[in-house]
């Protein structure tokens, strides 16, 4: 532990709010060295949708790594890489209808959105994008200027260019049509906010604060885009992968976006790949136009593949995430049922969690869960969301046990005050 | 192969001059589906200095696996990541006399120069930072900013700020001291370049042609630097890592950078990570400010530290690598030699080429190696430099072998002349 | 004439609509070579409030020139410096109880709204400014960033940074509070609009289409600019030197914002001249910091304190604008009552014009009223706006005869239809 | 007095040198409001060739406004505007083989600048403009970024973006070539400077320190222009008007720049007034892209013209200026060769000085000359030259004056030292 204290960077963040050394790990769990059982409704931040190494992807793995597989491959032909494109098409895109072509970036949500931003303003010769008011897309300095979040754009020490922030659906309260007010925006020429190349939205603002746009808005949006010639950049990174019951969290709102951003859970086991996807007549790339050594990661490949035709060949997952989402928001609702001007249900399928109208309360109530073994973030600008990412293979009765626990945390630092549990 | 051109972007690069499907590999060979060996002399652009598969780091990460290691772990402390930073600190950091903190980014190279630019801009509050021409740094907004190749800058479709560029060793020529010109810059408040936060630089321009600084010139370098309260961020992305022979590639120079990225070979298995090292005072992050997912790829930390052990306690693989280098230079010197005034040597260790001086030659050349069973690239602004980046355990046979290659493609290539093999 | 097509570049505007040559001008009139007169509701675009070639003024003009006064002076203290600024401290400033610096930078609008931005974003240490939909506030480059208009802003050829825009009071319709919308995007860190360092704004946006604040917007805007430490400047470059029956714009308001601009009528004469006013707390300039050759026009010196002297010295002038505003109101309104689908009476005190439904109608009707012997000019983003800026010296008669001529026109033009006019 | 100290903001430079109230001035004399008198080798930094209310001019002047002339016109036709455009074509452009379009701007030197540089942004397509060290080119945004002063560009408050700046001649010492590295970053697609839409250079850098480019770099950097499709844009705001004895200071060197800035003498009256000119080809503006309410000073047509004929008729006032030159030359020769290692002469024409090898001489030599009634100004990075901007119609007489007073001031500030002078 001293040695993380000397030697690793303050900018370090997971490690503050659970101070212990992990070494292990299963499914819904982390252990620590000295045997410690910890419930991880956090899981890699939305990486590890299938959990911590899942036996059908590790047994993959294995294989493919004592057989010699490619392991880095740059963005050359692999076997790899031709059999999870392959799988990708047939288990997922087609049966959705979607003709997209696939680009492999350099393994990180936030390069794979650097890409579909480049590529937009290329197609379009146009240099403005609209984001939105709590979104956030990543940390270099092109997916940054994305983010609305101060403490990220703050970070990069040069004012960020080639973006403008409108507002999310209900940003503005219940009443409040936001899409009015981009249409407005868009239509008047001499608004300010030049015409851009594209939009970027989440479906489901995470780190926002588990804002959950509503069907008719996505759909509203992805017909001002059109209207307004603009492409609809979904950024799918944490709320894709089956994370909303469907596999991309857009698809319960009919539409089909120019270009998709999938990363974090897209590998199955954790291991870092990213993957951009867009209509073919959008690929105006010049060969290595966008480059990144580690493009070809074919480990991810190999589990990725894997996990698509575990788990999306039929409907059989899709439907189990939906009933567990119920049972994840039963619990939830419970906590704010009892406490109904404190707190509310966030979120939509297992993307979920509770928001604090005192934010200060959200820090001793997770602090309490790590204590009794639950380990849960918060997210959205105040910190006041406490927000609910576990693997989709969480079993219905970790799902139970977790949210008890968080209820009983709730329950505890709301008798005890603040001050007293902080 | 009709899969990928159907549904693959057409930004691949590689794929293009070496159109087959491999799907295995071990030490300096890949093989394709079909059987047919190549020696590459690419290895993972510079990712893979301990060869494809190496056997002792693939026995630890099977381990690793097998006992359900945390795969995925943010930037919780993990047992991995401690025993890579212990192992680190003790064989690389130390007995070199370097102080640093360590800092895990987004797993890709591009995404630890995004952070060092940051950095650098916080902690001297300015917002300039110098480049030189010819160097590369990656292709997000903040990195490619820093990169010279108009390629990849015009992908942004931004204007790209916040860099200005001088000119590296031997830009202009052997008689012009290109750190005469850059002190008259800084000394001089009308010059138009502002103060910058850092200078960025590579010891040996890998994508920029294989040019290699003089220690004296680095030395300069850093002195200038020092004069003028301006941090000094190397690059050892590709050319560290054991590639000079040294571990650190400014290490002969003597110098003591207040930043270093490293990332590329780190891993040792070619798995994505990436790390910037820099001065504890420099250590001003806020919690968080800069993030991203697979920052804690806890694999790559298990095969990074086991590369560490076996390869850096002692001094045994150093010699190695410096006496294959000089296998390699003669290799590659008698083709100079043959054609002096159309080729020359360039690069330093085992990171050597050859320019030529029509850059239309290198083109069906390394078309000529590849149908010999010889993996070869090329760098440079006009692709005028033939590079090789091969394993570092490549043995001298194959060392020999390729350049005998190489050699041989050149014979042909004279003889042909361009029009007839392109 | 043909000169001027084979010689002038093709950026000129106003002689496309009015393609005469012009001579010699006396207060409300302009009259051509060949002796034709023109009312003139054009005036310099609000730079000649007190009339073309005022007598008094004029008279002061001569005398200076005679008597060989400083004609350009730079920034060196001279007679006719010193007394422009007595006077107007002690009959502008002082009477409004305003405590202000004086600033004179170059002779442009569009200069000294450079110099307020800049002042502000130094004061602050912050780089993001609030401009609002539809403002305008000069063309170069860190003016036009806060200027709404498309065409204006393409014209840069580079993206405009350092500016985000929120909406104008009325903007979103009635029913929604724009500073309710301001309110919220600067509370929440995560919003994705900057802290800024100030928020510029116009009382009433001339360019923009005659929009005019309501006073308890305007109150509110200052509130909100307090309530985040945000600097307000005001820029009264056209709505100010008496335009709406006060001196300042923003006077009915009872608001002091931090940062004045005043330009356009400030000489009285059609001189060049600009003025920067702020708080002294603000003056952090350094000597020389924003310069400019032609900031000591002296002879505009001369003209502006004479119209100071000569109009606000007591509340007299104040008040005859006051009255020829409800007549020209009144003549406007009679259009508007006779055609209440189709216009709208807009702006306040002696910027005023009607909006027209169907934006295409106003061309026709101004080039009619040109061919009446009317000078009269459209505004708004699509020039939808039938824009007055009359001197305010004009006679009640010709205020009347201006608006009579004005409704003719729009008579004439609705019976005909627009295709048959254009 | 008090009321500048109290009112006027900090920003102001010259009334800190020259501590008096100027009121009257006649050719190349100021007088204060107590009469005395002062030789002017400052001449409004360069806007005040014709001397102050040269009296054809100031004739002129009193008719046009006696008569009721259009004094404001914005870009309307006027007579004034006409009869200004037909002399200047007439005797300025056609006889030197200039057949160049006219775009009138704001009256400022900075605001044609940003007209300009707009202008090549658009007809080339490219954001990146190359300016040079130590040029001066005003101070709003688009300008400043071009200017290299660090005092100037840190006033803005935001990264200057657009420019990058390459080595005027000279500045890296008499040996370099400083076009062949102009060159070799043009010719390299990976120097990381991009592609400029143009050059923009002053023939003699004015502010930058009196540096004075040989004919045969001005002709180089034109062809270098020409070779990689680059527009040159010549400042002549400042070195013409007849300053270096040629009506433009590029004429010596043989060039046709694509773009010309022309302001400070222009009017000849020292009235705000400013010009682009520019080969039709580039005329691709669109109506009202640039403009500015001032940008019809038609009192400056005025005397811009009589100056023009006045003066440029014929050769005989270019030939009294180049013998003028010689006198003012000779007369700084003498300082320079009494301290041939403290001082050299700079400049050409009747743009001259004296560099001081020690920079902090300057300011007490300056000091001490308006002891003694000469006011003159410093330039240079470290205002290490005495710069002479007299009136080209200063009489030889006093030229040999003002160069005597300043040997005097030269010699005894050498033999008091600078501590006890300053």
């Amino acid at each position: 532990m001293e040695l993380f204290k000397s030697t690793e960077s303050e900018v370090r963040v997971y490690s503050r709010a659970f101070p212990v050394i992990f070494n292990r790990a299963k499914n819904a769990h982390l252990y620590t060295e000295d045997g410690k059982e910890y419930l991880d409704f956090l899981a890699g931040a939305g990486s590890l949708n299938y959990g911590h190494n899942n036996d059908t992807l590790k047994k993959a793995l294995l294989e493919y790594i004592e057989a010699d597989g490619v392991s880095q491959g740059l963005d050359l032909f692999t076997t790899a890489k031709h059999d999870f494109m392959e799988s990708y098409k047939k288990h997922i895109l087609e049966p959705r209808g979607l003709n997209y072509k696939m680009q492999f970036t350099g393994p990180t949500g936030t390069n794979c959105v650097e890409a579909a931003m480049k590529l937009a303003r290329k197609v379009k010769g146009r240099t403005n994008i609209i984001s939105f008011s709590n979104g956030f897309h990543g940390v270099t300095t092109g997916a940054v200027a994305a983010t609305g979040n101060e403490h990220h754009r703050g970070g990069v020490g040069l004012p960020l260019t080639g973006v403008d922030f409108l507002f999310y659906d209900g940003y503005l309260g219940e009443d409040v049509d936001t899409l009015k007010i981009m249409d407005k925006v868009l239509s008047d020429s001499s608004s300010g906010v030049e015409l851009p190349a594209a939009v970027i939205v989440e479906a489901i603002q995470g780190e926002g604060g588990l804002n959950a746009a509503r069907a008719e808005w996505l759909k509203g949006l992805s017909e001002l885009c059109k209207k307004h010639d603009i492409l609809l950049i979904l950024d799918d990174i944490q709320a894709g992968n089956g994370r909303t019951g469907d596999f991309f969290s857009f698809e319960f709102a009919g539409i089909k976006p120019d270009i998709v951003t999938v990363s974090k859970s897209l590998s199955g086991y954790g291991l870092p790949m990213a993957l951009v996807l867009f209509k073919p007549e959008l690929d105006v790339w010049a060969s290595g136009e966008h480059n990144g050594t580690f493009r070809g990661n074919n480990m991810a490949f190999v589990t990725a593949r894997t996990a698509v035709e575990t788990y999306w060949k039929d409907d059989a997952f899709a439907n189990e995430v939906k009933a567990k989402s119920d049972v994840l928001a039963e619990g939830l609702q419970a906590i704010c049922d009892k406490y109904p001007s404190e707190f509310r249900l966030k979120g939509r399928g297992m993307m979920r969690g509770i928001s604090a109208t005192h934010a200060d309360l959200t820090g001793p109530i997770t602090k309490r869960a790590f204590e009794k073994g639950l380990i849960i973030e918060t997210s959205g600008p105040n910190d006041e969301v406490i927000k609910c990412l576990m693997p989709l293979t969480t079993s219905e009765d970790d799902l139970r046990l977790g949210t008890k626990i968080l209820g009983e945390c709730v329950d505890e630092i709301m008798q005890e005050g603040v001050n007293e549990a902080s």
